[in-house]
């Protein structure tokens, strides 16, 4: 059982270390970190409201009543509006007079913000993660397990791809079947839409999967995850349909050599930004770098993205216990791209990756 | 051919009236709606700037670049930034230095309204609804089409739920082939995550489905919907596994009763609670008022959720070219709720409703 009042308390310990009055979650991943409680955002405020001491309020709508109450741990008061009526009535009797500093969750809808920043007259906001990031980006053993679980998923579903990968094929048919297995593999929900992208839609590194139908000779980017207990996967592989010419074998290789750069540079104590570097330079020296156009990585737990960044200009430094991908890619515009990203967890023995399947290149 | 630059100057007229210097949009509805762009929000900023005059300014991440010259209208400026620099830079030199009103997307995430902010020194934020709703609620013929169609498409799929609805189908098993139903009959995405509720899990309005097998006896609400080229559906229906109860079919009946006094009620000119007030005496007759915990409804288009609200408090009126949910329900806790929901929609010869499946007790 996870102990939601013991995170709450260390929470509040940081807050009162950096004299932050209170947070304001919304639903959210930080919201489930605390609560277990998960629903999803909509026009109808739901907040979370957690003093720097004493016990958190949560303030719903009256329909979700029941499902707050099923969360059985006695963490919080709970408070609901109905429809019709001004949920921030109940926030502003909560909230001292006085001006100092109140997070936000970053999530929160802009909307909402605005609403509530009405009970806050003086105050000054920050994002939660200032908080949040510092209990949320070290893993403990548990959820390191539920994260190498996820990644075995999309393993599992990476090597089904492989099984009905071929010309004809559309785009969008293969997210399906993704996203199916994925799901029939044990995920509760894909961690993000897949990006799947053929011939030259896999030049753009976030392309939106669509109706294009594969054909020989196309390069194939697979990018993918799911949930497991609230954990995400997220693995990307590019595969040749046909054989690969001389030129793609080049930059599949910068890739994979970036890829494998990355992962040997992540130890205890070394920051974010040497890890990008790390990965970055295999792909100059190949004569790749400004294709190169996208950080190498971003961390991962109950978000998809979540803090540590791997980008340029990130002074933290990696600590046992983080998560996080290692993804570089080569993006020729108007002609192709390739990725190969893997989500590497810093153990106790040193960098781990979560998923396994081949960095080969794969001529289907 | 959506014309976004004719949209734009739509609303760029109504910032002047209502002396609103700037608009800011985040990945959401708005956007699509004003320019074609369909991406999903994440920790990097995309944000579109509409002045009150002139230009609009498109700041994203450089690897969306190629997605919005693919858009192809010119109907922006397109800026983008790359990862470890700060998009506010590129932000602040288009901003004016003075203090008025701007307006923010209220979906854009908190966070990143905290970055924007301060490119707006001085400036009131207000939410961005009070321009786009203006313009968003009313819908012309082809957005009224598109609603229309995907109404059927949650018609259809209703119809193949009573072929597999059987005891001992768990009701994310449900979710998934409504999923799939949904997407099979050409529905782009799910316009949210269907709502399976079996048993006693019906007397929660927003039950989280989950791995409850349906038994012979239970109340079974469900509550689902699809995009069509980006128009939302949304339905609900309750079905009884095996005979029901004189007590379920009393309930049952003042739902349908209160569905129907709310449609009935529905004209040009009648305020938003008018119609809520209607659905709510039918099911008030019955004895039920106070298990009828919610609105009567929502609007509907792009979004899911989206003005006008049918609710106790508004008293927007009514205009031909809005779209709504008529939904009322009743939820006895610990026991059994009910709730049937079908979208409406005031065109020039009064109401119709978007989605027909059969509002009569259906004893499965």
């Amino acid at each position: 059982m996870v102990g939601y009042i013991a995170r709450i308390k260390k929470i509040q310990a940081i807050m009162r270390e950096q004299s932050t009055e209170y947070l304001v979650l919304a639903p959210s991943s930080n919201l489930f970190y605390l609560t277990g409680l998960k629903t999803v955002a909509d026009e109808r405020l739901q907040a979370f409201l957690v003093p720097a001491e004493g016990k958190p309020v949560m303030i719903l709508p009256e329909m979700y009543r029941e499902v707050a109450e099923n969360l059985g741990q006695n963490s919080f008061e709970l408070l609901t509006w109905a429809d019709g009526s001004d949920p921030v009535d109940l926030l502003l009797p909560l909230i001292n007079k006085h001006s100092a500093i109140a997070a936000i969750d970053e999530r929160m809808w802009a909307g909402h913000f605005l609403s509530v920043r009405k009970a806050f007259t003086g105050y000054e906001f920050i994002g939660a993660s200032a908080l949040m990031r510092q209990v949320r980006m070290i893993k403990d053993q548990n959820e390191m397990n539920l994260l190498e679980k996820a990644g075995g998923l999309t393993d599992k579903v990476m090597g089904e791809v492989l099984m009905v990968i071929q010309p004809g094929i559309s785009e969008k048919e293969l997210a399906f079947f993704v996203e199916s297995k994925l799901k029939e593999y044990g995920a509760e929900e894909i961690s993000f839409k897949p990006i799947i992208a053929s011939g030259p839609n896999t030049s753009s590194p976030h392309h939106n999967t669509g109706e294009r139908k594969l054909m020989l000779g196309d390069l194939v980017v697979l990018d993918f995850g799911g949930l497991f207990q609230g954990y995400c996967s997220d693995m990307t592989r590019t595969f040749s349909l046909g054989k690969a010419s001389e030129d793609v074998k080049k930059i599949y290789n910068a890739v994979r050599e970036g890829n494998e750069a990355g992962f040997q540079a992540v130890q205890e104590g070394i920051s974010c930004e040497k890890v990008d570097e790390a990965a970055r330079k295999a792909i100059s020296r190949a004569g790749y770098g400004q294709h190169f156009v996208h950080r190498t990585g971003h961390g991962i737990g109950l978000d998809i993205h979540e803090d540590p960044f791997i980008v340029l200009g990130n002074q933290e430094t990696l600590k046992t216990g983080m998560t996080f991908s290692i993804e570089p890619g080569i993006y020729l515009p108007g002609q192709y791209g390739v990725r190969i990203e893997d989500i590497v967890g810093l153990s106790e023995k040193g960098p781990v990756r979560f998923n396994n399947f081949s960095r080969e290149l794969i001529e289907v």
